[in-house]
């Protein structure tokens, strides 16, 4: 391509000194085993299969529903809410970047949790925000006594529970303490809530500067489709509508969210078989030495008994089986595991018990 | 909902300042003719739909490819240029989102013609950036002769090509122009332009400050399926995606996309028949006593014999048909009709010819 004119950056300055995406590994045989990103082993639930086969391709010729109102009222019912408490987003990616822009600024920090969900600081980099990174205990990634104070500066907190990468939760009754006390919005990110004992869902209906987001990417096996959604009270969801994209939730995604949402004995079973596999695996690492932090997610955060993730996670890659490294004083004495099927579960325990008899 | 806490807005003022948005009509009976939101009134192409009965849904639980690269090389392949030039989004308004985060800021404004897209000034609002109102001749809706010198403290300057309510074009030399002397980043809003005799499509390998987009929503029936893109410069693009949502567009949109484009002759063929009902109903109406701008798009922007648009936006939607009427000074004398088919273009030209008999 010849240029005419010579290039000159006219982003913001803050833009340009950000480092480009990296996307995760897509890796490309078939007999590779991808337990790197937790997807779901499982398909999507029949119903949106069916949902997919009956759909009229006609109607793409026009815009969807702006508001998503049809998915928005069906995740309500979930809850005992109605519609105008749901905001539903192309991913939970989504509805974090919008609750970021309504509440943070170069003035209005964002406080999160670390190790956590890396987006965070990304979308606070995109938006100029200052980050607050809230240490979690460098053996059992609990919170800290003080998180509240540490928290205090910022407009907008996000907990992720359970937590990413570490897929350990945190009690309740510490949870509503916070969202009592803290002076600003509390989003809990509840991506991984699904294969969790409990939830706080519930917090809506009493503290209105509560946001509470969840992901049909990771239990309901439609990580593909783009689609999260956050409950919380009417005018928090109000404000929060302003921010999205008008059209954010493509119609096909509506649709199948939708399916989905309807077949619930198809998704508790996903759910419960991937808590089983879990289960087992976890036993089985014990067994060997690992050193794994109790998970109420779809993986596993384990140390194998040397301490050296970074050899084991080289030696999956050999054996084509993939997990996720996070390098990191903290976080790199771990791998990552997604739990799949209990077959592939299987496989993983099996090549770890070569690697390390 | 019974809250313990009182609400408090931790919004960003500017947020709170903002309006909700407003979704567009969604009529609801099935012999209402939609000729309000330039939705095409022609299917996807056959292609689309092969596609997503062949789609299995089972890959729906992995994530979607986040680079979108191979309808991200097939866009490219249409211009000469390669996937690096090419910026997939949710959308065009996606891109239009992007494009302003990353070019404007409280002391970074944005420039963009009047009347022009009504979305420019609400995401410059989230955005927090200044918008400078460029006005168009409110007459034959030319652009200004001091377009640059206006512009100048603009970092970000939005043509929209053809423009849109008015449907007219502008010259590509005074384009060339504006592109080359334009002290920042141009931004040539192409939605519109399948339906024109020309476009800047070209100006990407010339000018590294131009950034042109494109809508799959308008030309290829598939408002639904929310996919857009732009071209630039590849550093231009390796900025741009730093900004987008890693997995902006979802998987399904990815591949009905790629469906759309490999079907050049369907495309080809609706863009024809649009232009000749086009050019059936711009006749019809100067016959009756319009105003009419020369139209390049899929619509017309149209003023009734006796000026009086409102009266005629109403009596058309007693008649069970919808346009799009735009309130204000200017735009107020006028009615945008979207371009249906030949049928669907005589129905609403005899119903105008007897309200106006």
């Amino acid at each position: 391509m010849s240029n005419e004119k010579p290039y000159v950056s006219y982003f913001r300055p803050a833009i340009d000194a950000m480092l480009g995406y990296t996307p995760g590994e897509q890796p490309k045989g078939t007999d590779v085993l991808k337990l790197n990103t937790n997807e779901s082993p499982y398909p999507p639930a029949p119903g949106v299969r069916k949902m997919l086969a009956d759909f009229d391709y006609e109607r793409l010729r026009l815009y969807p529903d702006p508001m998503a109102t049809e998915v928005r009222s069906e995740i309500a019912a979930l809850f005992g809410l109605t519609y105008e408490n749901v905001i539903a987003g192309n991913g939970s990616d989504d509805i974090l970047n919008i609750a970021i822009r309504c509440f943070c600024d170069a003035e209005r920090p964002v406080a999160f949790l670390d190790p956590s969900y890396s987006l965070y600081p990304t979308l606070a980099g995109l938006q100029g925000a200052k980050c607050i990174r809230i240490p979690l205990d460098s053996t059992d990634f609990t919170m800290p006594e003080n998180l509240l104070e540490l928290a205090e500066p910022a407009n907008l907190l996000i907990i992720t529970r359970p937590n990413a990468p570490t897929g350990n939760s945190f009690p309740k009754s510490t949870m509503a303490k916070i969202c009592e006390n803290f002076n600003g919005v509390v989003l809990i990110d509840e991506a991984y809530a699904d294969f969790a004992s409990d939830n706080c869902a519930d917090f809506v209906k009493k503290y209105p500067n509560v946001i509470v987001a969840r992901t049909f990417s990771k239990s309901r096996s439609l990580a593909g489709l783009r689609f999260g959604y956050a409950i919380a009270h009417k005018t928090m969801i109000d404000g929060l509508m302003k921010m999205k994209d008008s059209y954010n939730v493509s119609m096909l995604t509506q649709r199948l969210a939708l399916a989905s949402l309807w077949d619930r004995a198809y998704f508790t079973d996903c759910v419960a078989k991937i808590k089983v596999a879990r289960e087992m695996l976890l036993l089985g690492l014990l067994d060997i030495g690992f050193k794994v932090v109790e998970s109420e997610t779809n993986f596993l955060f384990a140390s194998p008994p040397d301490g050296d993730a970074a050899t084991y996670f080289k030696k999956l890659r050999e054996k084509n089986v993939i997990v996720r490294y996070f390098p990191g004083p903290v976080t790199g004495k771990y791998v990552r595991i997604s739990i799949g099927t209990e077959q592939q579960v299987s496989r993983l325990f099996l090549l770890t018990r070569q690697i390390y008899s």
